[in-house]
């Protein structure tokens, strides 16, 4: 199995992303770097004399500020076009990019299309719950929504957590500012109606503090919101770590405890941090995506291959499909 | 100085809202009670023979779930309205209620009216970040926004940290997924080009992350994304916390660091405690309203009512509104 990376993709690439690479090709992963290969090969070339990874070379880049949509159409030897394009002609097996995730969105849909029944694909997070995981989505992909795209993410994020996080008839909540059905904004609203008419396990509007309860598995929100709701719980979980630290090297007693707290402090501190989790599946289209945040480190890089290395595994977008097409016979009401 | 204080508002009402009122009244704050004067008396009766408290009784009064707008016009006899009502008259000098947000919002400005050049009040939440606070707005008040609210919302924000927070130039951020300026909403692409025909000191957009740093001291949003961004950081909060204990409680070394730092431990714990704030101003109207979460305890409602009393002594109201005179002539550009 192979994993194509989009090498140029990410705040601090190529270095970072082909440290993360390495890393996983350590753990037994082939990893194609997919991007400039003198830059690539530079990159390399500190760490190791011989290359455990190999190399497609390709001259465009997409830049985190271009429009995605455009880019992608105009730059087809693009790093992420390339490594999509692998990825259709069986030259990899999934993808993985911490680039411009408007254009990541954009590549896999032009190079390997949309799963049957989907109409926008989506962007999902898996939140570490108290009481289990919690799928969101979407954290980006859609950032204007109509309600009958809610509804679709919702059905979507049902078939993921059954067929890939083997959860049974997962509860969906929908993202809003209160639980009463009268609370949200007018497309939280009509969406609700539309889960409500649904034979899906739908329970209501759930608010942001159940993104970390596991009450509900699924939480479905558009991409702006979904978006806005990662990178704040990202940021929170480093400021509220540097604020724990700065409060116990404040005294004696402080240091002492972080001295015997050492160990459960790194568990807190590695349950609460994002890389662990390294990327987020893109559902919907023809094949295994991950994107990653642009900042990524080259922890959260290996982590997200090793990501798209197991769903390649376990079949995930097969089961997807099928999951999908049951699910788009059963459930959708007639209207929507 | 008196702050009438909704008694019938908030899940566990009126309980701790008494609790509050009693704890803040301890404190030299002059408190009345609006509310069914038998069941406020019956609240009272464990803590104290005699009341320090004055109650104000109505009969009326307005559920969680209740359409606020038409809530408010039909019951012209609910607490959130009398509360109001009294301030009008100058029975009163401030309001707190802890009761349904949308009501309390069209019970101010039912009573009150806005200030002038005020088209939307909204709420604004002061969150402490590393660099010093940070005021965002809206967190609650206007769940469907158009693009010239959220500028609407950035002169407040500004208004308000000059006036009340003693900010000189605050800088302000929109709320967005990504600092380019082509990432985001139609919504916020559109208030971005507002308010950078403005003289506002404006930096661009932000992201979730900004919550914390207090890189900007103004952060603008419309008020399902900022009601969503609250409940999140709160629910995040506690959770984080949770996890920190149960993971120091794992362990012989891990209790005696809980040990030793249980002084730091409380610090920090107080620092990200929503509670500590008490509640958010509500901006726009013609006196001070103070809105605290459903789910309030009665030290939230203590920090709430000081608060109040707070912005009444600092005049903030008056000092708001000649801001938003001196900016509406200066700042906002032709075309908003």
């Amino acid at each position: 199995m192979i994993v194509a990376v989009d090498a140029m993709g990410g705040d601090r690439a190529p270095g970072v992303i082909v440290e993360g690479a390495l890393a996983a090709s350590k753990l037994g992963v082939e990893v194609t770097l997919v991007g400039d290969e003198k830059r690539i090969l530079a990159a390399l070339a500190p760490h190791t004399s011989r290359t455990p990874v190999s190399v497609h070379h390709c001259e465009e880049c997409i830049g985190m500020d271009e429009p995605p949509l455009r880019a992608v159409r105009q730059k087809k030897k693009a790093s992420i076009r390339v490594a999509f394009d692998l990825l259709r002609e069986g030259a990899a097996d999934a993808v993985v990019s911490a680039g411009n995730s408007g254009a990541t969105l954009a590549a896999g849909v032009l190079s390997l299309g949309r799963i049957q029944g989907v109409e926008r694909p989506a962007i999902a997070s898996i939140f570490p719950g108290e009481k289990g995981r919690v799928v969101v989505i979407d954290v980006g992909a859609n950032v204007d929504c109509r309600p009958s795209h809610l509804f679709k993410f919702g059905i979507m994020g049902h078939a993921f957590a059954r067929s890939c996080l083997g959860m049974k008839d997962p509860k969906i909540g929908l993202l809003s500012i209160g639980e009463e059905g009268s609370k949200g904004n007018e497309q939280v609203r009509q969406a609700r109606e539309l889960f409500e008419r649904s034979r899906l396990n739908f329970c209501g509007n759930v608010e942001g503090r159940d993104l970390f309860t596991g009450d509900v598995q699924i939480i479905v929100c558009d991409g702006f919101v979904g978006n806005v709701a990662l990178k704040l719980t990202e940021g929170m979980a480093e400021a509220m770590t540097r604020l724990l630290e700065s409060e116990l090297a404040r005294s004696f007693r402080g240091r002492t405890a972080h001295l015997f707290g050492r160990r459960p402090l790194r568990r807190f501190k590695r349950k609460i941090d994002y890389e662990e989790y390294g990327g987020a599946p893109l559902l919907g289209i023809n094949g295994v995506g991950i994107i990653c945040h642009g900042g990524s480190s080259a922890r959260a890089i290996k982590n997200a291959i090793g990501m798209a290395s197991e769903y390649v595994k376990h079949r995930v977008v097969e089961r997807l499909i099928l999951q999908l097409k049951s699910l788009n016979e059963e459930s959708v009401p007639a209207q929507a």
